[in-house]
């Protein structure tokens, strides 16, 4: 069954959680270019994490292929070694999603996501031109559907919906917003209703805040479609990352970003509490983005396993709200194996010198960068750095 | 070459991360028992860690074989399917440790740790008798070397090394403890005394307590030896957890043990702290325990790349401290791709209504719950309920 | 001067701190009740503390008739010693006032503040009948004008200024709201519309929320007054307490209310820097409530000195942003005494196991409570009581 | 009856609080100097101060002679008026005292405090020449005992009991020491010792460390004095801030003082666990230091009140454990009246962007500046200053 008869026969359909930075973890890819060239260096390593969402409970494997357009991974060139072109980091992608989709229930969904030809202001067409090339990669892969995620302009997303709806397989649009809206400032309601007439059957959010703040997203993604009368399925892949503090651009403007960010990471529990409101509000594609590890995952499917009717394979190995704690060697733990426990335990950092919020960087020293590139002038790696040491306390 | 020779030459002998909490979050490790089944039911995870950990720059591959003795799988019967023996358990964890060890420069190490023998107070012949047992399958498959770890009583860890040292093969001995010494109140000094005296040939601690700690309690076991005028390689496992708020039994008596321990979870950059002050220190066998992910264990190898004069493979993904971040879009991002920005950072946790610090559980509630274990009397569960019970605010 | 002379002049005027909170801590008044008989019963403390604020740089000493008039004496009857007439209270506070005033350059204020009658729903005439009562004493007395302040609900706030206004005296008035406006969900620019309507000539807020919340407030005042092309001088005076986390009804709400406060207590320089953005804000009539001891009081006025041109006489006694630590005993304490130091240093609080935030209580067990009360209906002590217990966890 | 037949009696005495801190918020003292002078230019706000310790229940009033040395206020000199002697401080200290001792059930103490004469390595009968002067002031005005306090070093704390012993009055002696020792490093167990040989009748210390800490060095100083079977009584006077952070020389090292404490500040209910315990440890003669304002001496007075069999007047004014809030107008504050909530209560600070502990200064910039200091040269200014500036980050 394709993601539209699940999602409209009213089932609930778990993505899977964020490969860069997992991988990054893991060894296989660089923090900063953030590129998927892992699928031709080295396929076990992403097959395993594959693998790993499955068992979890994933339905929807993810090409790995962020940040896999064309423009993208020449801009990051002298990273990526020269045999690896971009019709074959796209190529092995769909290769090894599709084996490890056939080792149990997922579909596999080819993913787009925004690009540096946009950001550096080429036109309509060009961009299109992007799209197109991935997109040919995932026809002749016969991905089961399309998502176009991670955009920070609607604009750009609205272009990447209209080059996939082309190929006649289903479209989902997320973007990477909170509830201010765009980079443009084009509200979360007023970007649904824009995905949805250029032809996405699901829309929502995905990476660059919390489970708690993309949720208020959707929320207002659906409000503005309600008032549009246009009618979509909703979906939500958030951080694993708790980011209350943050700006607009979300948790790339923390100080923690990308590599202090541990103390934000959510627990299995606060993503059980994240599955549960998602299901309340409506939404019945739920995944995960950057942090959300295989546990994550397993955690959605557990929360909802009594909607669903059956729990997923790394359940073996995981006692429903730690009842396995039953087992442990201490009787004070065996004492945590209830839900009551873990529902309202506030876990310290184990950090006494360190604040509970931080500043975002961009409302500080950077403010001068900022403007500078919202100007999209062609601001040097010099000019920039001039800036920063004038601004430095 | 062998460890010994490695050691007694200078060498910086890197260790690996903690097999148990990694595969936890991947799905494959029950919490609570804790035991190592996986290496039959699912060897491609275990390899895939091991490859992880190899690639970061472990030159050992410990055997996951922890809680691996016979009697600690029996007592968790029924979890472990019938076909999941003892045998099979250890014999599998050797099979995949040396196939992975011979794609680099990497030793294999053969472990055993504290045994459920010893905590019901079975005799020395007795206890000696399941460590046999296990090293029978570490001799028949050849593995470099011996550890043994995770020990809270110094007498069963002087058992375990008088039964490994009878294999002929190098031994080396660590124990769970905090600078105030073992469960019976042996100090850290005494400690190192008792097995070098038993014929370990270098010795520590690992897991339990968080970098800073274990350091304190190496230099504690230093200190025992030079007074005794003992000579032994030092050896360090921490948690990659901060835990400076916990009791005598370590990280286990924290109340977000185990599945709240995200906010007090280290960055790369502590790791690299640690690394750097173990050297300083005179320790020579560096690695980790729960906790560490690959990306810990490449932090160790790239701190000490100066004094090692290589990077280890995994570092082709990785800038020294941050320096890809010059290849991130946001220009406020690339300003963080220096030592001083990461090497400063206070992480926030994103969590405002939650402290920085825990009251370890055995403090409270579980006073009784500990003593009536302490007095090692059959306690039923029913007892211990009806204790808690009585016991809770 | 008359008190509309100087802000016509675009003079800064300085308000007084709060007594209640202050006289609590040296022993005169009762949290709970919170009446003001200690102007019979301890002349002495009363005169000290208006003396404190008066040497800080106070301008106005409001008489210490907060919850002096007669319904709430009454209502608090079994706590108010039979002798300590309403009016024996009022009359009292008028004479510590101008007694003091007259050692300086400061204006006395009358003041009143909202009645048990409007929240038990008495009628506009026998709510208004409170209010002259305390008025009549106040022309007795002849002060030099009139404060309604602590008001929760418009309507009542401004039959207190109908009331006042009849005297010919000028009014002031100020409500205990936040943002979000008063508890029947008038906005605050409407609030300052109907007071100024009503005959206040200085509007503004008082109580319940922190510098930073409050001047937020003032600010939608003052727009409201904007927009309906209305003139008045604007007026602040908010709690010494940070309360981020706090919820519509104020600090009123947090678990800390009243006696768990002090991690909460704002410094000097956090006064300084709400001084200032008052004053360009366009306040001109600034000084505090509940928590604000005399330090804080002096803070505003040395803050505001530049533009006022004196420092106040307690100034003799601190040198301007800590300046007098040059002579401290200690080299490291002398190399505090500097602007930049003492304006960037985030305060720790010495509290490990505490949080940062605190979620208020209306949001929790007491919701029920709460409803309760807004309902307004005849709900005896016996069934909050039996509510409580229902609620707990 | 004086104050040893209070003591020998098995009676609870109660101190009073600290001057410095609370007349310095007040407007009367100044932060650096921190010298006395308001004795005689302001005598009404010391005697408002002493009144209400009184009323609180203190049974001790000190002289406000805290750094009423002549050396020191001559080193202070131009900041004290001409005609402000140092006999003329001391004598109205005494006069004011007496004044409101005589108002309640209270005895007056003489006080004197560590010496600049003795840090700038005066000799032992230069240094005792400082004492007598003050000591001639308390004959004349014939006070009921004498008090040493605040002293880092115990040799110059000996000098000072052996100067008042001549008297023929009771002495007591504190130390503003932790439990580390004195400044050279001798134990408080030590410290004890030679005070009581000494002469003093009453041994403990004061200032410096938060209760939970002046009670760890007193529990030391009390098994110092029973292992040289000595006997004495013992005496705590803390801080009113949590300090668990500080380094050896207590919050003077800490980076929030003495501007910036206030999130520091202790509740009364830590105050009552203050006195609960010191009792349970022997102390009979409990009061408090910096930072003690009348209410938390009001709670020493209030936990002790079973044993005692009385409450202080103040009390009038305050229900045991928050009682008198079934007054508030809220109903979820009246839920508060009861000592279960307060006694539980983990009071957030409201400061998200600030850390629960700081790094004392000691540890990190200052530390060429504490060693100049130590090695007691004359080190000028501008040496110190040539230091800061090659050490500042």
């Amino acid at each position: 069954q394709g993601i539209l008869e699940r999602l409209d026969a009213g089932e609930i359909v778990i993505g899977d959680g964020g490969f860069v930075f997992a991988l990054e973890k893991r060894g296989y890819v660089k923090a900063g270019p953030w590129t998927p060239e892992a699928t031709v260096e080295h396929p076990e390593a992403v097959r395993q994490l594959h693998r790993e969402f499955l068992r979890a409970g994933s339905n929807v494997l993810q090409t790995f292929t962020f940040y896999a357009s064309e423009d993208k991974l020449e801009n990051r060139g002298n990273y990526v070694a020269e045999k690896i072109t971009c019709q074959k980091v796209n190529e092995a992608a769909c290769d090894i999603a599709r084996e490890v989709a056939n080792e149990g229930d997922a579909l596999v969904a080819g993913g787009v996501s925004q690009t540096p030809s946009y950001l550096s202001c080429k036109n309509k067409t060009e961009v299109k031109a992007v799209f197109q090339k991935q997109l040919d990669v995932f026809m002749k892969k016969n991905v089961d559907f399309l998502i176009a995620e991670y955009f920070e302009h609607v604009e750009e997303a609205v272009w990447a919906v209209e080059v996939l709806k082309e190929s006649g397989k289903p479209v989902a649009a997320t973007m990477c917003i909170g509830p201010e809206g765009d980079m443009h400032g084009v509200s979360p309601g007023q970007c649904a209703v824009q995905l949805v007439k250029a032809g996405a059957s699901i829309v929502g959010v995905n990476c660059h805040f919390d489970p708690e703040t993309c949720l208020e997203t959707v929320k207002l993604m659906k409000e503005g479609l309600q008032a549009a009368k246009l009618k979509a399925h909703l979906m939500s892949q958030p951080l694993a990352f708790h980011t209350p503090d943050c700006g607009k651009q979300g948790f790339i403007d923390l100080p923690e970003f990308p590599f202090g960010l541990e103390p934000r990471i959510v627990t299995r529990w606060d993503i059980q509490k994240y599955a549960r409101k998602a299901y309340d509000l409506g939404i019945r594609f739920i995944g995960g983005c950057c942090g959300f590890e295989p546990y994550h995952i397993r955690a959605i499917a557990e929360e909802l396993a009594p909607e669903r009717g059956f729990l997923p394979e790394a359940s073996e190995k995981h006692g429903s709200w730690g009842s396995n704690l039953s087992m442990h060697t201490k009787p004070w733990v065996r004492a945590r194996a209830r839900k009551e426990y873990w529902d309202n335990l506030k876990p310290a950092s184990g950090r006494p010198y360190c604040p509970s919020m931080s500043k975002p960087d961009g409302w500080g020293v950077t403010k001068g960068a900022r403007e500078l590139m919202q100007q999209k002038e062609a601001t040097t790696e010099q000019q920039l750095k001039e800036l920063f040491q004038k601004q430095k306390i």
